[in-house]
């Protein structure tokens, strides 16, 4: 199985609901440096996994729609915490459809699986990796 | 599948038996950067894999009680070499004890899997991966 | 010159007044990883710079008073950009009080020089540094 | 399952065949930082994966080989691209026959996977993983 | 004193002359992590040390007319070996040009100091600092 | 002003004598991954700081002779903690033996300053600095 991996990051504001969070009840914030991972059991023509421009570039524009925002606000997470693995589920879900739309490219079609990270401190971290 | 990690440390002296150790042979030290991850397919009704204060708290709470100590002289682990694999199992059987005993929470028992890494240099580490 | 370094983070909302701040003009967040260094000429009778416990609680105590906060509401910042810088130079007066005031212990006075250095993604970070 | 990782680096040159490259078709380098993970179900007698010390010097020996030279001379890689993916099957596979040939010591054999990685730089990496 | 750092990365093939090189002097190449530091005693009106924007891109287009190139082509090496150490003196001079000209905006005049690192792998890097 | 850093790790076995130093009076160990920075305001000949495969294996040399000890037995150390600051001190000093006795090259006798920076874990690090 090979695996490419591209980062960038996003800086947003949120708060969470349920008195198991304590102080993150409160309105706070996070950067979180997201890590996408994708895997498949062949390589392309090419000799790679995913065209590493186009991924980057798709990634970056999934965390421009998120970056620079207060997530309470955002009708994407009604009703939802937005807790890291809920963001990394979603964002999980919108690269998953850029690969199958075929934005990454025809040759991305034949990507598997894919895991997105979000490294919220030097020592927290969430995941979702999934089938595509 | 969703994961949630958190990291602490630990500092230990220790000696290993056997001429494959080399120098390893004689009592020297370490300190570990232990990953504790915990797995699951679906999150709870919060939108967490685990609350990750009390997941971090019973890290703590399992490497403080190794923390600062010769290992050589700790009856857990009389006859055994306490390589970094093998203290990944140990502190593994440790946690996964926390979570089916309901120390992290009930919604912790949802947790289908776990691995513990611990990080000795810039260059070396071992882990354990098991289901709970 | 010695040097001892001690890490720790906090996670804010805020937003910056300026149009050169473009979108994070916003209501955003980040996480400040801290790193505090306090450096002196010569040791103290230990072989210490500063004692390490006392130094990280003391910078915990600090970032627990503004951890989980919206920065926008906090009066000790009212008028000013919480900027990366401004955050750094906030973090180090108040643990330069604690140096000069005796909190982290008679010796600790020897501390001639500290930096603080806020890290707030993988690519960009911000520091002051200043004398005792 | 139990898992060690060592880490190596090597420094090469090369260029990349195809117009999806763009200008990674020119002649460039990099520095590739290697990962090689190690695992099996059941640890051997002394209670480790492989020995270390043989591990590491086994894969410093097979980036000997690649260190400091232009892949696209490299008769090993004729008509492929040697991206990042490529590169780490190849060291997978000359790790993989090492294990196998007994290079590693007869314990080794014990092994049922490995993974390596090949981190090109802070925000990309690319890996392969197989059966022993 | 204040600094901000950004940091970004380029891919080079080069080739070093002189004995002391060793194997270094066949055609080979690196990634290089670059980041670079800008410093001053007082923040500008806005709270920064400079638009880390403006910083961000400045660096990209030095680092990007570097990129995906073969540095023993390059005549503005001509008769220098490219080391780490001479790549860092370089970009530094390039970004010094571009803070006195203005390209980073008027406040990023009052830049006193600026420095300018380059990692080239896990365990090593070079870096050059001085006065703007 | 020029730096070039090299990287390597030592694992010793030590106990701390002094009530403030509380759990860390027990022998316990620590990983210690060091950093050597090397300073000098013009470059040699060939257009470096040091010839880093000299500083290398002299780095290495140094830690060879600290690493797999347990350092409560080491006359070098009687009568002091062997606190991260003092081991910084202590390796500067072999390191600065080196550079004056023309170890590491006589180019290298431009050296003006030299950093040790031992590395204890994620969250905390000690250094010394001086001029050679």
């Amino acid at each position: 199985m090979y695996s490419v991996n591209v980062r960038d990051h996003f800086m947003i504001a949120h708060s969470f609901r349920g008195g198991e969070f304590g102080p993150a009840q409160n309105l706070h914030g996070a950067t979180y440096v997201v890590d996408a991972t994708f895997r498949r059991g062949e390589l392309d023509a090419g000799g790679v996994v995913v065209d590493i421009g186009r991924a980057s570039e798709e990634l970056k524009a999934i965390l421009t729609a998120l970056n620079y925002r207060n997530l309470d606000d955002d009708p994407a997470f009604a009703g939802r915490n937005t807790t890291t693995e809920v963001l990394a589920r979603e964002i999980f879900e919108r690269l998953a459809r850029a690969i199958r739309g075929g934005t990454l490219g025809d040759a991305a079609r034949g990507i598997t699986s894919l895991s997105v990270t979000l490294r919220e401190s030097h020592v927290a971290w969430g995941s979702y990796e999934g089938q595509i």
